[in-house]
């Protein structure tokens, strides 16, 4: 049995008029991500890991932003999309920790439930999906609320 | 035997007036980092490593930085904790590798120490920590001295 | 067997009148990345996180930017010394996922070419290394082209 890691990063612009997206449910703020699908950085960041662990390109690569068919599309989709190309390659989900930086809202209310649907999503244990929130104390595009990050590190294996 | 990753990433802001506390030790320097707690951001960063790995949130909710408790506490005591915190859930450390972002003071002479702590607080052998510096070349905030940035990523195994 | 994780993480400046060297090869843009070396952002946080897996420090630890015979040097030199340094200690690579962190040139045309290059250098088989590029959507010092970022996870056992 091998065992890989990957590790996701994405970001996206803060702009008004946008319904935030985040761990794939919808967050009451002024703001939200602008992007060509929902824009959900924690979501990519984690395909990106995924990806990246079972060395498969990367989320850009196979739902390019060009392609009209990911135009405000549900990045739920595309978490399971990509943990269903990864199971055809004969991996299986060992762990994911994630971690969006955000200035506001809190999120950490938020946590529990985002856990659970990408549980659903993945069809992993919940107990195998980890999320954590963290401000950058006003420093940063993040901390300027300009933006959100989101680093994700996963195991899979084979 | 489960193996599991963690990343764990934390900001704090430089200030006059403050101790520099980074890795379990004091380090003179102009300006300290801001927190409730020491603000020793690479411990921080170790401890959501952790915390992330065995999906146990993150360190705000173990140690809110609301709680007088936790006022000016050293940082070594809640990596104390969050180690005693996975051990009762079943779980050994595997190794840790963290990296804080800082423009200066020159952190290199201080990682034999960094280690010596951080491996004495975790009751681990030293051999199994590993702790880098890097600047941001004058880039971003840390580039710009207005605070440090700290990653770290573990694995553990229950 | 025991598996260790380490990240690696590195920051160059883009100036003018520099060649842009990433992932071991050289690519056509209207500016460069400053350093001593070659300034290979890719390569460096590739060495940085093998290094930190194994704990034998950092890439400056070993190749100190004050010497003389590091100077302009190919980037790609200093992976081979690096993995021969994780060898001597009894380390093979598990797999590398990597990141970088630019808002341009476009990169993905050619990560299948870095790809080769690096795991020649290494002697490791393709599949064990990802390399993924992201924009950071116009934010940060990345986003503003200031410089490139790079984030590297990888795995190594004994
Ligand atoms: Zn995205
Ligand atoms: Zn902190
Ligand atoms: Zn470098």
């Amino acid at each position: 049995m091998k065992i890989r890691v990957g590790f996701g990063y994405d970001v996206h612009k803060l702009v008004p008029g946008r319904d935030l997206w985040l761990g794939g449910i919808k967050i009451e703020h002024t703001e939200g991500l602008l992007g060509h699908s929902d824009a959900d950085v924690l979501i990519h960041a984690i395909c990106d890991a995924l990806l990246g662990a079972a060395n498969m390109r990367d989320i850009g690569f196979h739902f390019p932003d060009t392609a009209g068919e990911y135009e405000n599309i549900d990045s739920k989709i595309l978490l399971r999309k990509t943990m269903a190309l990864l199971r055809e390659a004969g991996y299986e989900l060992g762990n994911i920790d994630a971690t969006v930086a955000a200035e506001r809202p809190k999120l950490n209310p938020h946590i529990p439930e985002m856990k659970r649907v990408l549980a659903s999503v993945l069809e992993v244990d919940e107990d195998d999906i980890s999320i954590k929130a963290t401000t950058t104390e006003k420093l940063g595009f993040t901390g300027r609320q300009e933006g959100m990050a989101a680093y994700a590190t996963v195991l899979i294996q084979q």
